[in-house]
């Protein structure tokens, strides 16, 4: 098999960038791990800043995304038993975020990607890419696969990793060539799903003295709670019940009294984690969204950042393709770069102003209660927030 | 001996208080423990916010701070080898700083307070305040002291404890009445005063890997600099020559090319700390200043912070001499400390963007250099800078 780009990962992140390749004429072929029913049972964020759906509309997939998802002009802060607004759209010009499930994403790249014929292969097994530091004009990578009990062979001109945290991208770097950016929080998130109206028509990001919490949301029936727990903690051992009382407690008592609730659909604990690797790439390699970086949670980042990846990199290779600028390669990585840390600054700031880190009052608490009481009262301070949430603008490639 | 206000301490916000109390008529006594000339040989900051400047007018001490001190609009940020300008002025619509010693106002106040006739003790050894614990109307504080071998005896309405960190005043309330908050910083600065013209107009707060170093003056004759040093570091360590050595290391190359290096007057070494105890009133006495709050240097705020409790003290008595208002008593502490939280929010996190914590590079190494990259790209993210170093409002009593 031969294609120009191959691309390891099916999630959101492969799939974006295969469909905006393709319809640029350049070929490529998505090997995947898992099968497509598995990918699209993650359950995952949901708030695409602006670029990405920009982006999504370069790549024809909006038609169901403008149909069923929610456009936000805002976003909320609560503390002290009260809300603050942030107007997202009047403190940065007119720039929103769109309410559209990452499965819902997912699911509309696989069928764009279907009907125009893309080659996917799922349950693609011990995927490995080969020969990727040769950056002469006539290097060959390939990546081999397992298929159905037969190895395979693909040979391409590029490797786009979009395999994430834990995929074989990254670990296909040699050590010695890449530095790791770390840090671990000492608690986790405990998701739930339901089927209930959402309590406010805006996300809530809420910090209280026993926890953090957040209200979000996937449709005006479909409601998305998290709230912060021990990282020792097991989902199993958390009731509906349980949670929806502890969920209570962390909010203003009067959002509180609005709360519908009801059974949920999934409960589950993910840890809260910020990482980087540096560079981004290997000679023909490409790392793209969580195979390269991860952010906490709190400021909805994660995706976006993918996104701006994809953005990258599609960019890269048309220039690559039709004019020949190979010359721009190596600047793959400090382009994408730029804008990560500052997400990445952006989610740790969000995330140490909102958590509790401490079981009791220390000048910690203060700063986050001195931060929260500093933003919400500056133009300037709230305008840093709307600004970072909305998304930053992509970097140009030179 | 019998007075309306018994002031501890005889530093710059004991003396703006003394004054701004004498010109309303209110009587007061100021104690304190040293000579004056001691008390005008300390070298401290030098940066006036425009609230702190009012104040001095306010108080009739502006001649010689309008004729020697400098105005400043803008203040910069040096990084990456280069200088970015904060545009205080402009971003704040039309707020700026006076760069005006310490000393200078101190000398100032005593000699506005010699000139009116208010009462100075010097050299009061063992100053003591008692029976502050009443908040009845016939309530009898005094305050003991010795003085030439004698012991005295002060009776008053009120004290105001403006004397710093290591004062008597925060030691006179039990300790089970108040909580403190504390954060110490695994640094010091290195401080030089010299006779030699500053290296740029405005202030330059620089961040380098060796360490943050600031660039400041006292006059257009006189420069203050400061480097960032380890605590166990001993300033009779440093020559003047590795001193200037080490400065020029962390400057932009072009900003070192311009440095003019010269004999040192002083040199010493201070530790870096955040400390705020709440709440800073009991009963009849009142904490102002660095006995109830200390900041790290970086940001300017410590002289400021003084000078905003005096603002609010001094317009509290005023009300309760003038209106009977004793029921305003109780707001002191908090309206003092929402603006303190915020001015210790400030100066811990310039603190933390600006210092090296680590040997290697590292996450908190990118989040330094991503907040800088971020705050000085962004309109809003200077302004966040603009309006707290130029000093953010005084609180209102009620």
């Amino acid at each position: 098999m031969k294609t120009q780009v191959a691309i390891i990962g099916a999630g959101p992140s492969g799939l974006l960038l295969g469909q905006l390749l393709s319809r640029q004429g350049i070929d490529n072929v998505i090997l995947e791990r898992k099968s497509g029913e598995y990918v699209l049972s993650r359950i995952r964020a949901g708030v695409l800043e602006q670029g990405m759906v920009d982006l999504l509309r370069e790549a024809g997939v909006d038609e169901r995304m403008d149909a069923e998802g929610l456009p936000h002009d805002g976003v909320e802060l609560a503390f002290d038993n009260r809300r603050v607004r942030i107007d997202l759209a009047g403190l940065t010009g007119g720039k929103r975020v769109m309410v559209y499930g990452q499965t819902e994403v997912t699911r509309d790249l696989m069928e764009a990607r279907e009907a125009s014929g893309g080659t996917t292969i799922y349950e693609a097994d011990n995927v490995q890419p080969h020969d990727l530091e040769g950056d002469s004009p006539d290097a060959t990578p390939y990546v081999t696969f397992e298929k159905d009990g037969e190895t395979h062979r693909l040979d391409c001109d590029y490797v786009a990793g979009c395999d994430g945290f834990h995929g074989v991208s990254r670990r296909s770097i040699p050590e010695h060539r890449i530095k790791e950016f770390e840090r671990v929080y000492p608690f986790g998130w405990l998701g739930m799903l339901s089927d209930t109206p959402p309590v406010a028509d805006e996300l809530i990001y809420a910090r209280h003295e026993r926890g953090f919490a957040l209200c979000s949301m996937r449709s005006e029936t479909r409601s998305r709670y998290y709230i912060q727990v021990p990282l020792d903690e097991k989902a199993e051992d958390w009731s509906d019940e349980r949670f929806w009382e502890e969920l209570k407690r962390r909010l203003p008592e009067e959002t509180a009294a609005q709360l519908v609730t009801g059974p949920s659909l999934e409960k589950s604990i993910a840890p809260l984690r910020s990482f980087v690797v540096e560079p981004m790439q290997y000679g023909r390699l490409f790392l793209v969204g969580d195979a390269a970086h991860i952010v906490p949670p709190t400021g909805a980042k994660g995706l976006n950042l993918a996104a701006s990846d994809v953005n990258t990199l599609y960019r890269l290779l048309v220039k690559v393709y039709r004019e020949g600028r190979t010359d721009l390669i190596p600047r793959y990585s400090e382009t994408c770069l730029k804008r990560i840390w500052k997400a990445e600054r952006f989610s740790w700031w969000m995330t140490s102003m909102l958590h509790k880190f401490s079981e009791e009052e220390d000048f910690g608490t203060r700063m986050q209660q001195a931060e929260l009481d500093y933003v919400t009262g500056s133009e300037a301070g709230l305008t840093t927030i709307a600004e970072n949430y909305v998304g930053l603008p992509y970097e140009p490639l030179e």
